[in-house]
């Protein structure tokens, strides 16, 4: 499919042309006939001989970006100056920083600040734990902890590679729910150590959100520390993606006029987002799930499954799906269902095997950035398409969900986060968008819907209060 | 000692006075004939019966604050309001935030400061590790690592109540140095754990600022972390205090006119800081030095010592200090003694004592908030004085130190921290203070000193070239 210019492939190029001629509008010319896009033009010098030119160029890909330079450096009488990647820019010296709420303008300040006034805030605190809520950044604080093993898809690049991710995500929760999140990149592997240090790290937090932790051992982290800390755990890459995925299918289930309790649901992969999707699915009501992954549909007699660890996710998969015994392939299982959620490998489905869904398919094709089938070719005979990307309608996008679940969450004071309250969060998020605004092409709000996030914060927080017997703050 | 009035202990009242008559200049006089101090009165409403004032009071502690409080209920015809205290006040919510750099104002700011764009940055930072200095945080960032075992004064109040302090260190690094630091308070006192999570945490970092951990703990879980962590890791209750006091100490030399090889050095503690300045004076060049604790003067004959552990932070001082074999009490020691350094208890010392020291002693009486010894009285016979405290000249404070070392340590991309470095940011320090400015009242900057954090990083950024091979960035 063909993939748009897009800005994370942006670059910045220097140019000195001849002040007369027509090398200006050859520069444009030349972007645009590479397949690339003119976003900005600025002459920064000029003189009678010579002008110095910034033209900003959106690309595909580096690849793509390369090759745009290459014809640029070919036109007659230009000459290359700077090439500036604009996403790197952006990441020098770091996405986030430390600020001070405060001024320290003299000693007084400093007195109140720091010592000896803090002193008696410390005394307080020790008498009344529970004080830190109120007199400390723990209300407002979430560790975004990560071990480097799943991120994005790049897989396991370590904590340092992963960081400019987790700082992402902290910019993220700032700008959408006033979070104040930092990053905790670990240099260890081994999930006893994970969770004895998650744990240790807990009393400065009043929220964990684990991310980019590879499966199966993300399950068994996250399941040990809910029940080591007093404060919430929240595995994004399962517990957002499930939540989003649910939001959207029950919008798009309102476009074709279909039950939950009465859809076929057939998902392509069991990895850490598919399981966490099958679950939250399951107590939203779905009776009829099949999930296939690279060994076909998976059943309770599969072969590799018969001998399997009972307390392993994929056991798990088989024990709580396809009620009817499916067996085969996915591209057999997809026949005929009316959901198709892939959260796998691209180009799994072809759209012959769309086409042989039930009439008004719903098709989530979530592998990023290449879906499991071409959307655009999917949509010729599905009711709704929606993918993880951002050039096409419905983007199944977490941005929806972890701002809004940990501003609830950290609000209500929660100690846990449980079904309860993603359910809670997925009908939010459903909910922000109206009846008279539904369609195929809008079954989910945009990131940038600013009624999203304390949509989804207040539900989180009216189903946290039966649990933490608080009250909203 | 008297002790004024501090915005530490400030509070604002809130109060109803008749419209007419001396009410309100009753509630002044009240105030001061208390001992507090009026520092702001605002009428926030007024009618013709009543005026509703707004008093901003400064006491000495918390039960003079309350004093304060029910002489003025006391007073015909005003009712009291809310009392609010100020720094608790400040407090409220926490004293950091975490902020982002870029805003994220549309889908383009997004798909570069997070996916899809993000990931070249990723790729990049796994294909070349050292990258991780330049396109992240990591490059300005510190962990403020506490176990709360030794807050401040307080003791082992654990780790929820040391987030203040921590919270105001990061604060005081900003301010400072424009350093970004952000508090880990752990929730375990065991050293094994300590060091294993300080070693996890260490990739998103480029410095470890233990703070607040019982000795002798604290020795082991430094020395054992600057062996396991590629960062520098940095004891400020150890060496902060040790850095001041040699940049002290060498100003109040000047003053006198004696040198460091030639003085008798007495200290009062042999505690981390005391630990941490006695090896720091000694690599400076002090020769006579003894140290006192509880049991009295610190000497290999001691019973104690006999059978202690030979890696024991008191049979190090016993083995390198002492070099006479001076046995006795601590006021036996003192007596003929140039220089006396308290890092214990207060009241150790009476005025004979300091008088019995060696012409134009110094004395360092450090413990906070009441001294060894009371330095009005010190000062009638020393030649100079210096205390922890704000209220008397020749504050010995660590705020002078940590922001600098650090802002030289990360700006050098310094692996580690040596002593050599620390005696560099000493002697910087001492050298922002010019010979014409110096006096025996003048012997270290103020705090507010904007010279003072650059020319100690600028020192120890260059002590770290030999080790770092890099240069100043």
């Amino acid at each position: 499919m063909a993939t748009a210019p897009s800005v994370s492939y942006s670059m910045t190029v220097r140019l000195e042309v001849p002040a007369s001629g027509t090398a200006v509008s050859q520069l444009t010319t030349a972007v645009e006939s590479s397949g690339g896009s003119v976003t900005g033009l600025d002459v920064t010098a000029s003189g009678h001989e010579k002008l110095r030119i910034d033209v900003t160029i959106a690309a595909t890909s580096t690849a793509h970006a390369d090759e745009i330079v290459e014809k640029l450096r070919g036109i007659e009488g230009v000459s290359l100056g700077k090439v500036s990647d604009r996403t790197f820019l952006m990441h020098l010296g770091g996405k986030i920083e430390m600020s001070s709420k405060h001024p320290i303008r003299n000693r007084d300040d400093l007195s109140m600040v720091y010592t000896p006034g803090v002193a008696r805030v410390c005394q307080a605190i020790a008498d009344n734990p529970e004080d830190a809520r109120r007199l400390t950044i723990k209300r407002n604080s979430v560790a975004v902890v990560t071990d480097g093993s799943a991120v994005l898809g790049l897989g396991n690049i370590g904590p340092k590679a992963a960081l400019p991710v987790m700082e992402g995500k902290a910019a993220l929760f700032k700008r959408f729910a006033g979070i104040d999140a930092w990053p905790i990149c670990l240099d260890t592997q081994d999930s006893d150590a994970i969770v004895e240090i998650v744990k240790a790290i807990a009393p400065g937090f009043a929220g964990i959100n684990l991310e980019d932790i590879s499966a199966p051992r993300c399950f068994e982290i996250e399941a040990r520390l809910r029940e080591a800390v007093d404060i919430p755990v929240f595995h994004d890459d399962q517990h957002g993606t499930a939540i989003v995925v649910l939001a959207a299918l029950t919008n798009a289930l309102r476009v074709v006029g279909k039950k939950i309790e009465d859809v076929r649901v057939v998902m392509s992969g069991a990895g850490a987002a598919g399981t966490a999707i099958l679950k939250l699915l399951n107590a939203a009501g779905v009776r009829h799930a099949v999930v296939a992954d690279i060994h076909g549909v998976v059943h309770s007699g599969r072969e590799d499954l018969v001998s399997a660890d009972p307390d392993s996710p994929l056991r798990w998969i088989a024990d709580n799906t396809n009620p009817d015994g499916v067996t085969g392939t996915l591209r057999e299982a997809v026949r005929g269902a009316d959901v198709f959620i892939g959260v796998s490998a691209p180009n799994v489905l072809s759209g012959e095997d769309v086409a042989a869904m039930a009439d008004d398919a719903i098709v989530f094709a979530l592998a990023n950035p290449d879906p499991e089938v071409d959307p655009a070719i999917a949509r010729q005979t599905a009711a709704v398409v929606a993918t993880g990307r951002s050039d096409f309608p419905n983007q199944i996008n977490n941005v929806l969900v972890f701002p809004g679940v940990f501003r609830g969450l950290l609000d209500a004071q929660s100690r846990t986060v449980n079904t309860d309250m993603m359910l809670a969060a997925a009908g939010a998020l459903a909910d922000v968008v109206h009846d008279d605004e539904l369609n195929a092409n809008y079954i989910i709000p945009s990131v940038f819907n600013d009624k999203v996030a304390g949509a989804v914060a207040g539900a989180v927080r009216e189903a946290a209060k039966p649990v933490t017997g608080t009250t909203a703050v």
